[in-house]
Order: C-alpha cells, then structure tokens, then sequence
C-alpha cells in the first residue's frame, strides 16, 4: 500500500494551483518543456494510442499567427504568456499503434470507423492535456487553460497538411499573482458523486 | 517562482504508475473516495463547468448491473476490483452555471448550442476525469482505466432519467502488481511536440 504525496505537493497541484491570467517576463527554458513532456508522456491512453501532439508558441512571429485566432478575451493574456500550448489529437493516431501498443495488432480496432476514431482522439488527447498542466505544476510552472478560440482557424494556421486537429489551448510560465478571478465554487461530493 | 514537486511525488504520479489489472481484496473506505473528490474537483475545467458526475461502483449489486456493459476483456479485472469508477459528464452542466461561475452569466453561452454543449461536456468531463486518476494516484491508490465498454448501455442501467451521459471508466484500489503488460514506448518530444 502505497502513502499519499506530501501535502506541499497536493497543494500545488491541486489546492493552491489557480488559472493565472497575468505572467511575469520570465521564460520557460526548452529543458523545461522537455521535462514537462516526459512526465505528460507516461500517463495512461486508451491501448496507449497516444494521440496528443504538442505545439509550444514561444517566438513572436508563432504569437502573430496565434492571435486572430484567440476569442478577444484571451487575446491579451496570451501575447503576455511566455509559452502559449496548443493542444491536438492526431486523427491517424492509430498509424502508430504498431509501436505504441507493440503486443497487439490493434490498428484494426480503430482504422475505417469514423466515430470511434474521432471519440478516441478527443478522448484520449483531452486526458493527455490534463496530464500536461499538473506535469507542469508538478514541475513549478503555473497554467493557463482557455478553450475560447476558433479551432478551425488554429487547424487552418498550425495544422495544415496533416492529421491533426486542435483541442485547447493552456499557457505556460510564472503567473504574477495579478488579475485571480476569486476561486468559483466546486460541486459537494453529495452533489456530483454517488456510491452504488 | 515554485519548485518542482519532490521525486517521490512525480515518481508516483507518473513515472512508476501503471495501468493495473489485478487487485488486492482491500477495501477503499468512504473517506478516501471523498478525499479523492475533494482533490479532483480542484482541477480547472472551462468555466468552471464541472461537468463530471462521478458514480462509484462498490456493491456486488451494482457490479452485476455494470457487468453486461464491460467489454469481455474488461469484466474479471472489473469484477475483482473493489471499486470501480463511472466518470459521466451532465450535459446539462449549464444550469449550474449560477452557481458555479457566479461572476457573469455564462449559461447562454451554453443554452441551445448542442455542439459546443456536447464538446464542453466530453473535454472537461475527460479532463475532470484525468484529474480524478491522479487525485487518486497522489492519496495512494492505483487506476485501472477503461474505454472498453457500451456507453448506451452503460446510460440505460445507471443514468436512465437524467442528463447524464457515460465517458469513461476507472477501476481504484490497490494493485496486487500481478498482470501487468510491460510498459510500452512512448512518443518522444521530437515526436509528438514542435517548439515555433
């Protein structure tokens, strides 16, 4: 039997992480985003498929493209992001269970069946994407998840000519503190949770 | 600027969890079913919309009714789990968006647009999901997450009547270590991710 993590450690993935909307003028080093990834990379998909693929916007000239794609309210906060992710799920992601999910040949499962394919994907890079912001906290980097973009256009600007489609977007950095909304309630466990 | 969490901690998030298939027979008491809650409600989702609801299946009644949704690979290592997990997400969730987002009224946003209604559901159900599986990694329990199932089947049996719709499956308890795959590879960052 296994103990829980320190309590340090649940508060800053869990309790005291907040959504930060202002960041301090400090860049995340490319070791950083290495590290965060090889912690997102291990958490468990459906036969390991895998499908997330990460893009980090750092330069200005990949902001500029970024921009007329953000809804307005996100616009500002995101310029000011050191690393904006985007977030997609590859729709071949199943092209690669042959080294992914090694002891079966589980490319059939998927190949030719439109919503199960789409499901899958969705699925599968939305829990990756959870699994990157608590790698990044977990790592002392504050988040920023937005889905309020245009994802045809982000499609249309980061992913033409491949597989890939858009899911949500998460800035990355050291949040300045400023600019909390005040912590939203949560759900009580009686309210969201059963026992049958 | 916050440290990374300690070794051990990301050791048993990430790094050493696995996906387990066998379990010891030790029960999960009611107060760590709630301690996982209380951590996994924490987690962001957009507008606070908290779409998860959360079924845990503990009884020999309740595992009987979940049996005949299991895919048939899926149903001895369900059985002999102590306990195991329905994360559905309410399509609903927009009406409790007073509560929840009490700084604007974000229900519009929401109210008569199926698509992003059921898009907002499936990705942060999924993301409610993947917190809830490390939640309960961090407090000492191991996961055993499945897709392989029938959703529709699954909705008729436990959420017949509501707006509540199945997304996917966790077996929690402690892993007996027994059945194992091995580890499979994982997509490396030159990979899966692109710095612009």
């Amino acid at each position: 039997m296994t103990a829980a993590i320190n309590q340090d450690a649940q508060d800053q993935l869990f309790i005291n992480a907040r959504t930060h909307n202002a960041w301090q003028d400090k860049p995340v080093g490319a070791d950083l985003l290495q590290a965060v990834w090889d912690l997102t990379k291990i958490g468990p998909t459906s036969a390991n498929c895998s499908p997330a693929r990460i893009v980090f916007v750092v330069s200005d000239e990949a902001k500029a493209r970024l921009k007329p794609c953000l809804a307005e309210g996100n616009v500002e906060k995101t310029m000011s992001a050191p690393v904006t992710v985007i977030i997609g799920s590859d729709q071949k992601f199943y092209d690669r269970l042959g080294e992914l999910f090694p002891h079966t040949d589980a490319r059939p499962w998927f190949a030719g069946n439109a919503p199960l394919i789409s499901t899958t994907a969705f699925r599968n890079s939305t829990l990756q994407g959870a699994y990157f912001m608590l790698a990044a906290r977990a790592l002392g980097l504050d988040c920023g998840p937005m889905s309020g973009f245009d994802n045809d256009a982000v499609d249309g600007e980061f992913f033409a000519g491949t597989d890939i489609k858009s899911n949500f977007l998460c800035s990355i950095g050291y949040g300045s503190g400023d600019d909390f909304f005040p912590r939203s309630p949560r759900l009580d466990f009686d309210d969201a949770c059963s026992v049958l």
